[in-house]
């Protein structure tokens, strides 16, 4: 059965979900988008996504990739989809995918969002779930020094959560940006990559926040970006500031 | 035992309250907001609000009066009513008041806000908890002409929950605007006004999106202003589009 071959955008508030990815007894995104499916189609619909979000991240724009029925369409999927989604999770769009996308491997680059609060206002709860709260403020020269050493391909391991082995540690890093908000008082980081180790933006946020804070040097960004482990960098920034907020593939456009 | 009499400046989201004001066995934000204070203090902490908003509606800048133990001062009352407080509410600030000072009774004007999402992104989980996700345009020409006729001193009993039996119906509107939205394909309706009736802004606001909508003639607001009972308003507007946005006292300043 060659099926619907498919994909969707979804955005999702990172709160109720340990992350993406399916586990045993947690509550997760995928667990919750295959739960939908299977009840629509009355059989398992394996999902893949571009991005494995973290327990607490947003996305704003993750693509999943999936095959549906043959007697379905993408209107009607991101319709009914929607209609059986908890209110968290809601689909924006469903497309027609070449026969054996795969959202994940196909996926040339990602792109992450990271907001930073720091005003006291950051604390209100129309804010708080959203970004990371602060309060004191930032050098956004020193923090856009550190972003330039990001640039480009290097070993991440030192930007990234122990344990998890993978045959090698580099990403190519093609936009690294800190800008002012235009909303609030505080700092929006934009990066992109073709691939993300387990927390690295939060290690990331992390370090140049503190290099930001003037409690670490500059140089502290090149300088750790030549060791094998995260021994050194600062705590992950919290999870909810962090967003999926785009994912590249070949040839099917830019959908950030 | 006179005590320190202060006000304090509150933001909570509208969702997981039953409005404002105490009542046995809803949660609430004036129960939440006085079990903290007697908490604190080890006694019973009367308060009272500007503005008694209902179930579901959101506020950016409540006032509430109360008067604490004469050791406490007022920046020590805000961080330790923050420090216990549920994450849905959050005190901005506390002040002194003058003796005596009541927020409901001194208030001359209270400001409320509505929020309108026309696009489909709206129903975003991001979006949908603060904000109406119509899903369809509407014409700012007739928003505003039926605004401006808002305006002035009128009886609103033709815009506002029944049976809620008060000694006049008369509310003197001072602010009646509709803007389009920069953040998103939408419009904001913001009002100023002496009193508000109950449920009378989502009253008013359901009525101009029906007329924004092309589903009743502009008139229909100065018409609907000489009836004794709501029988011809549109339905409700949903309280998530709503805001307590500000409330203005003699001699204290305009706190909008």
């Amino acid at each position: 059965m060659p099926g619907l071959s498919c994909y969707a955008v979804l955005h999702y508030l990172g709160h109720g979900f340990a992350g993406w990815q399916r586990q045993a007894a947690e509550r997760t995104v995928q667990a919750e988008l295959e739960g939908a499916l299977e009840r629509l189609t009355g059989r398992r619909v394996p999902t893949t996504a571009a991005g494995r979000t973290d327990t607490g991240v947003h996305a704003l724009h993750q693509v999943v990739s999936f095959t549906m029925p043959d007697r379905w369409n993408p209107a009607a999927v991101c319709r009914a989809v929607n209609a059986v989604l908890p209110r968290d999770i809601w689909v924006a769009r469903v497309d027609r995918a070449p026969p054996g996308f795969h959202a994940r491997r196909h996926a040339l680059a990602r792109r992450y969002r990271y907001v930073v609060g720091c005003d006291r206002a950051a604390h209100s709860p129309f804010r708080r779930p959203f970004e990371w709260a602060l309060g004191s403020s930032l050098d956004i020269g020193r923090l856009r020094a550190a972003a330039v050493g990001l640039m480009g391909e290097h070993d991440f391991r030192a930007f990234s959560a122990a344990g998890q082995p993978k045959v090698h540690y580099r990403c190519r890093v093609t936009v690294a940006a800190w800008e002012a908000r235009r909303d609030a008082e505080g700092f929006i980081f934009d990066i992109e990559a073709d691939r993300f180790l387990h927390r690295m933006v939060r290690f990331l946020v992390g370090t140049m926040v503190d290099i930001g804070r003037g409690r670490r040097p500059v140089t502290d960004i090149t300088r750790l970006l030549g060791q094998t482990n995260n021994a050194e960098a600062s705590p992950p920034a919290p999870p909810e500031g962090l967003y999926l907020v785009g994912v590249s593939y070949p040839r099917m456009g830019d959908n950030a």
